[in-house]
């Protein structure tokens, strides 16, 4: 018997058959003789549906209120999935994230999780309950509705997981596993069986979808297992666990790419200590995100900055680092918007030297100039323009030959 | 500067423009240096919607998980609601039943109000805040969310203008007031400009569906004048207020109907003492409301008995009728939907003769049989004939003159 946190995204619970489908995965693990906490989003297009809602009555919503709207969402879908699992003769349970127990700090809309007090999760599951928690949601502790940002519902179930101590995390997805990338751009792909935190961490802050990367940096600091399933075919999925001896074997785990990057060009910069620090914690206080920095050799005195933030944050973003620059003597700001980041892995990179250079000859080989690159003890990226995405994606699986076990 | 409770129903922010011509009026009340708290409902078509997706996912929902489901309908309205007001620059915040402090008994679906801790409230107001409340939802001291029954939002907007003292409480409605009677049957009925909460009471419990009775008893206890009025035209309505003295020199003040009734004739009853006591506590245990009911003159050593019972619960009712009447030893139960109940109500008629004659004599005129009859201090009510029901209420309306005022 184990106790598990299952997870179900929007599409798993999208209509009122897929909800009597999950439930029906619920119950036969119930009826395995686990103890089941299932977290829930809500039914895919209503989040969008209430976004709209709320762009329709104000300019410019109030982030309190916009939590207020959105975890209505979650609560839908946590009712009707618990009613679902009574209609089976499951004794079923519906939590907010109030009655989970789930308490944020107050920044509406991206709340991050203090702490949980899972009192009350526990008591049920002692009645032999099935607990079915509202993910994505939490409360301050002045009483006020929060939401963890897009992809929460991840971190509900990896928090609900840390705190329970359950002995796994299952996150039911539209794929099932963790690939060595993209099946949609390379066929022979492959489902990874287990891969380590620090290496899902990558792959999912370098643009793979699967998994929220808060959600597996809080599965590493607690130590949760965490399972990524199919909720529509019941096949072994791919388990994120600690790094262990045999991942440290294989080179590279997975390349990753990313679109959604914009690559911003400040021309000119006065060449002086102390410039870039200016800069960028001028960006920082606007909280955008940067990510790649390069600083070109400087000439008369002048020197080129470049670095990228996510494409999304573009507009907002780019007056104030506008602002920036000229506070710094600069106003010759470009962006370039056609480019992409393609990422290459893996453990095994500490041990193995040579890794950086077999990418940059395989990306050459197909003729893809590299405008940018950085790398991790765990990760190499590079920028390259967007077009040949596809093409370095499959240039690099290859390479490293991850069709094959290693 | 008044402190008033206001209160729009489901049609009032049915859509994303009426929900901003509601923060018009909310805007121009605060504005014109009024504190406001405002009560609101699901948008219309909102609930019905989350019942249909109950019943497709579960053949008999639990109450408890019901009211999580429809709790929700209301928290969209306050949230948008809330930012509408911001965006008019009227600082407003968004309450759910639980932060308004509403505690509710543990009746899921039909919970009454125990008390309200209105701190919150009283809090966001003094910062000069309007305060947007979700109707018809509370809290259970277990912490559950619970739901008020179907118009529960009347009751909420009555017992937070208790819980505050509000000068007033003002009930926004598609209608523009009370009338003597509906003006879709007479053409000629008159608004009423004040009405007694026992005439008020009598009129929502006879079917006159512009306020629910609940609120009118709560606005009774707790003396809360309440004025209904209309969301879309701005003209003076109707206050339900204590009873005064120019209110007892109108005999009837109106004229009220209802079509969700159903006749149930037991026949063959034993006629044995205690054995009414016996059937009815019987129906009573089983929650169903008995309206109306008469006991024929005994025959043989056996009776006929006959009850009005709301329509909307014959389905459920009906087998444990059937149950109880046999365990009196009657098996012979009729069921007679074709009927309605015609009523004439008035505080007037406690200090005024020959009220309930002149009725019956109306309703002979047209040749209506009368199947039942009962009676209270303020008001006089007829079982009919379902199809007479327009012509008994236009010519009730007639026979006491109500086209004019007293």
């Amino acid at each position: 018997m184990s106790l598990i946190v299952q997870k179900y995204g929007g599409t798993s619970v999208g209509t009122v058959d897929r909800i009597k489908n999950v439930a029906k995965k619920v119950a036969a693990a119930k009826k395995a003789g686990n103890e089941i906490v299932v977290v829930v989003s809500a039914m895919s297009g209503e989040t969008d549906k209430l976004i709209a809602l709320a762009n329709a009555v104000s300019t410019n919503p109030k982030d309190r209120e916009m939590d207020m709207l959105l975890s209505t969402g979650e609560r839908v879908t946590i009712a009707l999935l618990a009613m679902a699992l009574n209609d089976m003769k499951v004794d079923a349970v519906s939590f907010t994230g109030r009655q989970s127990g789930i308490i944020t700090d107050t920044a509406h809309t991206r709340a991050r999780i203090k702490n949980i007090d899972a009192g009350r999760i526990q008591e049920a599951l002692k009645k032999g309950k099935v607990v079915v928690v509202a993910g994505f949601q939490g409360i301050t502790e002045g009483s006020d509705v929060t939401t963890l940002g897009r992809g929460g519902s991840d971190l509900t179930a990896v928090a609900v997981a840390a705190a329970l101590k359950a002995d796994f995390c299952d996150i039911y997805t539209d794929v099932d596993g963790v690939y060595t990338t993209d099946p949609n751009i390379v066929p022979n792909a492959r489902k990874l069986d287990k891969i380590s935190y620090d290496e899902m961490l990558e792959m999912a802050s370098l643009g793979a979808k699967v998994l929220q990367a808060r959600s597996v940096e809080f599965a590493k600091k607690f130590n949760v297992p965490v399972r990524v399933l199919s909720s529509f075919h019941d096949v072994p999925g791919t388990l994120v666990t600690k790094e262990d001896k045999s991942m440290e074997k294989v080179v590279v785990a997975g390349v990753a790419y990313d679109k959604n990057q914009a690559k911003i060009t400040l021309s000119g910069v006065p060449d002086k200590p102390g410039v870039a620090a200016k800069l960028f914690s001028k960006i920082a206080d606007s909280k955008i995100i940067v990510d790649m920095i390069i600083q070109n050799v400087s000439k008369d005195g002048a020197t080129d900055i470049s670095f990228t933030v996510p494409k999304t944050d573009l507009k907002k973003a780019l007056p104030l680092i506008k602002k920036a620059a000229k506070s710094i003597g600069c106003n010759d700001v470009v962006v370039h918007e056609g480019i992409s980041k393609v990422s290459i892995i893996g453990v095994g990179m500490r041990s193995h030297s040579g890794v950086a250079s077999r990418m940059f000859t395989a990306l050459s080989n197909e003729g893809i100039n590299i405008m940018m690159i950085s790398t991790s003890e765990i990760k190499v990226s590079c920028v390259i323009e967007q077009k040949y995405t596809e093409l370095a994606v499959r240039a690099l699986h290859d390479a490293f030959g991850l069709e094959k076990t290693a």
